[in-house]
């Protein structure tokens, strides 16, 4: 089950500086809540650090935590920018959702919060 | 037979935010109606969401009923365009159509509703 | 449906010499008999001719009779293998079904006739 | 030698919508009138259609016409502009040419013309 | 848990001729049982059928069986491998497991059983 | 016309060895008998030189003199293989002809003569 | 240790134009402060040079310099700027630093510095 | 030893039109004046033409004349511009160069004149 | 320093059947005993188990322990391949080491033990 | 002009074992005796080592001995499997050059040495 808690930031080593970071997790797994069966996505992070920049090791955790959740494709997207927007209050924010075909359909969903200057 | 009937929809669970959707069906055919000879295509669709979002297999299903209809690039992509408006009312919405080559010639059409914001 | 009739043949114009010809097919569509979803895939054909060399336009209209059909993989393969083998008599002939994923899955079958030298 | 009387145009099926079209032609083919070699090249054309649109048949053979014709690579890309943005008049219109390799140097030449709103 | 019990085979349509299947799951997940960390990998199988072939969907519900299993990479593919030939008795078969990077090392494990003739 | 009285032979500097040269030409074409249109292709030529090794430029100077002859791709493959063998008399030859699509098939013919040894 | 004392400059040899130059540096490896383990990472540094340009050979020393190093990535990447930015004073730097997987999350981090103009 | 007198050019076809020629040579060789081994990269030459366009063949024996001369990529990347600029006088122009791996760190310089407008 | 004491090994599950195992390690480092430059590289196992398989991630330190061991290419190959063969008794087993360029010079060292059968 | 002198050699770590070294050097230019353009291309050197392997450093510098020599591919293909013949009197060996298109035409020469067992 999807567990926020499980996200860990350090502070941000030079929060003078508008810089952004990446993260590409290729292996993030849920389920599809109508079907059962399992869905395959890569979720990319981006984001302009304020004071805080969240931990590696506990972000994965974090994904790990939908792999047995169903749960739409929209809604993941959503769920995890406005986790990672709580934990870490980034100057600005994008989140990818690119999930592996379904029926010969392949789908991206992309959120941004903040601007990017 | 083109049937948008087929499409149907679910409500946006986040319509506070603008988010873009894409879908990419790699498998979609219809049939010239010039020479009766099958064309083979990609059909991307993207769009920002406002209280409805396309539901994924009804897509499919309307995508197939183009599969013996006999319809030139410039109308298949224009009537997609307008039957998946009238479904989802979306603020923003794209529809590239992508088409194997034939006689050597390899085509796109790309038509585009609303505004990106 | 499916119609070998369609097949038309012209003289190898060097049968003393043994040599391959290949026809890549990328724009194979039938139907799935269980779902009655359209399953797409290529079909490459290999053969060493003997007396004859199938026209090209005639394979592809061939092919194309195949388009509202209920088959299943390992049935189309055998069956344009067994077509083709009646109609041109090869020396050798490979015919490799490669079809699109359906599932996650992604699917080859591969058959052979003959003995390649 | 090069006709612009093969062009021919159908009118563009939605006429009140701005939407861009793209024909990719990989296998055009010139000579080059200082040496007598054969030039290769890809032209692509893209356009938002006003009134009318070219018709893909049509287009092929007005390229065949250049196969034996003397001419440079500007020459070839002034004039595929001049003579559609006469036959089809559009809002906006870019051919870019991209020719294969001569003494270690490949080409590219881009013309536009209208704007592109 | 793995459950073989879900593999369901159909009659293959012609015993009489030795030909390949393969199929090939992008979408593989199982879990390291040392650390409880997620594996994702891709499972390719290919046989020669005798008297029965693995019908696709049974094997993707096979396949999922493993999702929240703690099981080494060398023993999932040796018991893909004796699942798959007791439910089937190929006359040939080869079952390979791809798995993506650990640590910066990626894997690969296969497994052949019979003569491939 | 083809013209194989354009291929110009030089010494081998080391028939003492057996050695392999290939020479790859992307930018064939010719056209078809049946409908008129330009098939365009890439030949392969491979051979182990035994006295003579064809010169470069007489090469492309005789794969130029197919530019306007209407022939098919069979006849082609083996008419050069021919021709390349009477000139240089290897002591082994293959000559492999890969054309650009029509129709949705592409198309390879490939001809051998002489053992590789 | 990282060592910017390593770097040499050489005076600009075009300072009345603004130009950009663009160094890939694919082998840069530094260490986990965290497990200890390797991290490996491919450092882009592109900048608009004033008065100074950096010397190959010694930014080739100063990246090895970071070698044994305990060191975060974004402290990496801002340390690299922040040194840089101090060696030659450019009026516009970007360093971007681009990581291979861990535990299947791959970053990158992007810091600029100065204005592109 | 550089030699700039061996830029021919022809005059524009089109000098009414703004339009974009794109030369790219990967062949470009020079040699480095600090360890007189050589250097290879590729030239990428972009411009638009007002009056005069620079011939094909003259640049590839201008660029040929680099071939032993001990330069710098900053200052090979000048001068090239510089000459050409000289030579042409276009309305705008861009030159970039691409070098291959010395030391593990490959480099790219881009100089642009005038205004793209 | 290279420390073979750092192998560990786990009983082979299936030692009754032959089959091969791969590891791909993208991320190794060790220093040219000659420029004291580092040297980077991928090195691919694979084998045939008897009684044992080494562990992955004592592999992986064992790999690292390379880290800053002056040692030429070939003599790192032909130890790796002779500290596994001693950890492991393989029934068969290959070590190759791809090596990133030096000097415009890419290199790939293959070690063969046993027979694969 | 090239100079068999450069090359120097040091003693095989493994004389008792067959293993396989590969060199590949991208950045091979000599000139066309007939043009006196320059050729570029790619050369692989492939042995297994007897008593002596050819110290890479020395190698590329015996490959820059051919920068200004006027010689046809097929004559530096086999000097070079001579010179190096003569210098490391591998068990086997293998030299492949692979040129850049001249006129729309690539070429490789392969040459074979001894046996590869």
């Amino acid at each position: 089950m999807p567990d926020a808690s499980l996200l860990e930031c350090f502070e941000n080593p030079n929060p003078s500086r508008d810089y952004v970071i990446e993260h590409v997790a290729d292996e993030f797994t849920s389920v599809c809540p109508k079907t059962g069966h399992p869905d395959f996505g890569t979720v990319t992070l981006r984001f302009i650090p304020d004071k805080l920049c969240v931990e590696l090791k506990s972000l994965k955790l974090y994904y790990h935590s939908f792999r047995n959740e169903g749960i739409f494709y929209e809604a993941v997207t959503n769920q995890i920018a406005d986790d990672l927007a709580k934990a870490m209050q980034p100057r600005w924010m994008e989140v990818e959702t690119n999930w592996k075909g379904r029926g010969g359909i392949r789908s991206v969903i992309r959120v941004e919060t903040g601007k990017r200057g």
